[in-house]
C-alpha cells in the first residue's frame, strides 16, 4: 500500500483551475461565473467541508475574469474560507429567511468589472442550482442587463481533466478499497446479513485510512440480484447466493466508485458464465478506453460483449461514467453520448447486464485515461468468480 | 440501550403523510406538488437509497390532490420503486442529456386533473430544485396554462411535526451516539490528532449499529476552538486543548445532531467557565422550549444566559435547528424566526458564545417538543468540563 497523499493542494494547483476556467470564460463570453455546489466551491477555493450536509444555508463562490474567486458566503464559513487561498470573502449571518445573501451576492456582482454584459451560471446538464429557485429569478430580473448563459457542460468539462495531484488522491482510495475488498472474504460469512458484512467493510475501510464511505450498497439472491442501488438488506445470506457491493468511499475530498461480487457457498455455472462475460467485457473496455476514442467507443466495445454472452438489457442506464470530487461525474459511457476521451479523465466502467430474468451482473473499475491507454486505478477483479466458504 | 427500532414505515404512515399533504394543497389551492429531493421524495414514498450521492440523474415525485405519489424516475431506481407502496411508477433511461425525464414529467403533470390551475414547487424559504434550472425553465413555459406556486414553507412547516415512528428513529441514534460520545475518554489520548479521534468514533459509532456518520466534524485549541464546521485536523493535541466533537450520524435515514466537548490534561478556569455559562444557557433552553413558545423566545433564553456570562457574539446565525430526515431542518432559532414550537417538533439546542478572542465554546441537545415541555433525546452533557487525562 502507497502512503497516504498529501492533504489538500498547492496554491499554484488552483490557481491553474482558475485560470483554465478563465481561458473558458473568454471563449464564452462571460464576465463571471457564479458557482452554488459543494464540488464547484471546493474546486476553485480549497474549501473542504462537511457542513454541506445542512442544506439551510446557501454558498455561493464568484469567478471573475481575473484575479482570484470571491466567495459570498454564510459568516459561519468564514474562519473555515479563511484558511483556503481566497483574499475576498463576504459574509452574511444566515439562515436570513427574507434575504439570505442575496442582495450580497447581487452588490457582488455588481462590483466586477462588465466586458461582455454576461454571467456564466449552471443551468443545463447534469446541474442544479443550491439556491431557492425564487432567489435564481430574483438574481434573472435584477440583473436586467446581464445575459445568464449556460455555463454547465464547460464546467462538467474542465472538471472531467483530472490534475496529477487529483488522480494521486483518487488512485490512493481506489487502492485502499482494493485491498478491503480483497479482505473480505476473511470477514463475511454465509449466515450474515448484506448489513452485517458492508458495516464491518465500513470499519475496516476506515481503519485503512479511508476518510468516510458515503456510499456503499450491496443486493443479492440466488445466483444473482435484481436491482444494485437499494441495500444493503437484512436477510441472512443463504449458500448459492450471489452478493454485489458498490462502494463510493472517499479520501481527502476524492472518491473510488467500484464493486465487486461474491458467490457465498458456491457459484452456479450460469453465475460462473455471466461473471466471466462481464468480465471479459470489462477488458475490452480497457483496450478501447485511449484517448481518441469516445465513451460511445467504449461501451459499444463493452455491450457487443455483453450481447454475445447473452444479455437481455441493462436498466443501470449508461455503462461507465466520470468520477473525482463527486460519486458520479460527466460523461457517460452510454450508445448516445459520443465525449472524446483524453488524458486525464478517470472514469469508470461499468458493465452490467440482465442474463436471466431478474437476475443482474454487473462489474466495475476505475481508470485513468493516458496517453498510452487505460491506467487501471482500481486493483483488477479476479477473473473468476470468488467463492466465500 | 434501546432495541433497534423496526427499520421503514408503516403504510398508514405514508397514507397519513399523503392525507397531511393533500389537505395542506387544498387549503394552498394547488393541484399538484412537484417534489425533488431526497428528503421530501423519500417522505412520501419511503424510497431510501444512497444512490442520491450520485448527482447525475433528476428524480421526482408528484403528490396529486387525491391517490398515492407518482413517481416519474430514471429505469434504474425502478426495482427500488417498486419496494414501497408507491403504484404508478414511470421511467425514463437516464442520463439523457436532451431530455433528462421532463417530458415524461410534463406528460404526467398534465393527465392530472386540473382543478385550481396550480401546480406547487418548492421555490423559496431554505429550498432548492434538485434539477436544472433550464428544465425548471421549461416546464414553467410549458405549463403557461399553469400558475407555479411556492410550497417551501409550508412543505418545510408539514415535515417538522414528527410522528412517533420517527422521533423513535431520532431518539435510538441519539442515545447510541450519547454513548459513545460517554466512551470517548477511553479511546482519545492526548498526542492524537483530531483525525484519529473522529476516525476511532465512527468506528465506535459503526459498532454500536449506527448505520453511517456523514457528518462529523471537531476543532480544538488552546482553552478553546475558533471555528466548529472545518476539522478534523492533523495537529496532535496538547494538553490544554479544549476540543468540540459535533456530529449527525444516521439510523434507517434519520439524524441525530450534537456536539460535546472535552479538555486534554487540564481545563483552564476561563474554559470552564465558558463550558458552565452554555451549560447552564442550554438549561434555560431546556425550560424555555414548550409548546406555544417561539423558537426566539428559546434563543432569548438561552442568548440572555450568554450574555450574562460574557459572551462577545456568535458566528453561527442561530442557537438551534430542526432536525430529523436532514442534519437541520427549519425552523431555526434566531431573533428574528418566531417559529411557534408545537408538540411533536424535534430541534436542537446549540447556544455557542465567542468567550475570549478567536475562542469559542457550543453545546448542542437534541429534544423534542411535548405537550410537557422538552423530552431530552440525548443523554445530557456532563455538567462539568470531561477531562481527558
Amino acid at each position: 500500500m502507497s502512503n497516504p497523499p498529501l492533504r489538500g493542494f498547492t496554491q499554484t494547483e488552483f490557481e491553474a483551475r482558475t485560470e483554465r476556467a478563465q481561458r473558458m470564460m473568454r471563449a464564452l463570453e462571460v464576465d463571471a461565473i457564479l458557482l452554488t455546489t459543494e464540488p464547484h466551491v471546493r474546486y476553485f477555493s480549497g474549501f473542504l467541508t462537511q457542513f454541506w450536509q445542512s442544506p439551510t444555508r446557501p454558498w455561493f463562490l464568484l469567478l471573475p475574469l481575473s484575479g482570484k474567486p470571491i466567495a459570498v458566503i454564510p459568516t459561519i464559513g468564514v474562519a473555515g474560507m479563511q484558511q483556503t487561498w481566497i483574499d475576498d470573502i463576504r459574509s452574511w449571518s444566515s439562515p436570513q429567511p427574507q434575504d439570505d445573501g442575496v442582495s450580497l451576492l447581487l452588490s457582488t456582482i455588481r462590483e466586477l468589472p462588465g466586458r461582455f454584459g454576461r454571467l456564466g451560471m449552471t443551468l443545463g446538464m447534469e446541474s442544479y442550482l443550491r439556491m431557492p429557485a425564487n432567489d435564481y429569478r430574483l438574481l434573472a430580473t435584477e440583473l436586467a442587463d446581464m445575459e445568464l448563459v449556460d455555463c454547465a457542460e464547460p464546467m462538467l468539462n474542465l472538471c472531467s481533466i483530472k490534475s496529477s495531484a487529483e488522480v494521486e488522491k483518487i488512485r490512493y482510495i481506489c487502492e485502499l478499497t482494493s485491498d478491503s475488498f480483497i479482505a473480505l472474504p476473511g470477514f463475511a460469512k454465509t449466515g450474515q446479513s448484506e448489513r452485517e458484512i458492508l458495516r464491518s467493510m465500513r470499519i475496516d475501510l476506515l481503519q485503512r485510512g479511508a476518510d468516510h464511505t458515503p456510499y456503499i450498497v450491496s443486493a443479492s439472491g440466488k445466483d444473482g440480484y435484481g436491482d444494485i442501488i437499494m441495500g444493503p438488506g437484512d436477510r441472512p445470506l443463504e449458500d448459492g447466493d450471489i452478493m454485489i457491493i458498490d462502494t463510493g468511499t472517499v479520501y481527502d475530498g476524492y472518491y473510488c466508485d467500484f464493486d465487486r461480487n461474491y458467490a457465498f457457498g458456491y457459484a452456479s455455472d450460469k453465475a460462473k458464465q455471466a461473471y466471466t462475460t462481464v468480465f471479459h467485457s470489462t477488458e475490452a473496455g480497457l483496450v478501447a478506453a485511449r484517448p481518441g476514442a469516445t465513451t460511445t467507443d467504449v461501451w459499444q466495445a463493452m455491450w457487443s460483449v455483453l450481447e454475445a454472452g447473452g444479455a437481455r438489457g441493462n436498466d443501470v442506464g449508461r455503462m461507465g461514467h466520470g468520477l473525482g470530487a463527486q460519486l458520479t461525474e460527466w460523461p457517460s459511457l452510454t450508445a448516445s453520448d459520443h465525449t472524446t476521451l483524453e488524458p486525464g479523465m478517470v472514469i469508470t466502467l461499468e458493465p452490467g447486464m440482465e442474463f436471466a430474468a431478474g437476475k443482474l451482473m454487473v462489474h466495475e473499475e476505475n481508470i485513468l485515461i493516458t496517453e498510452n491507454g487505460a491506467d487501471l486505478l482500481s486493483k483488477r477483479a479476479a477473473a473468476e468468480l470468488s467463492v466465500i466458504t
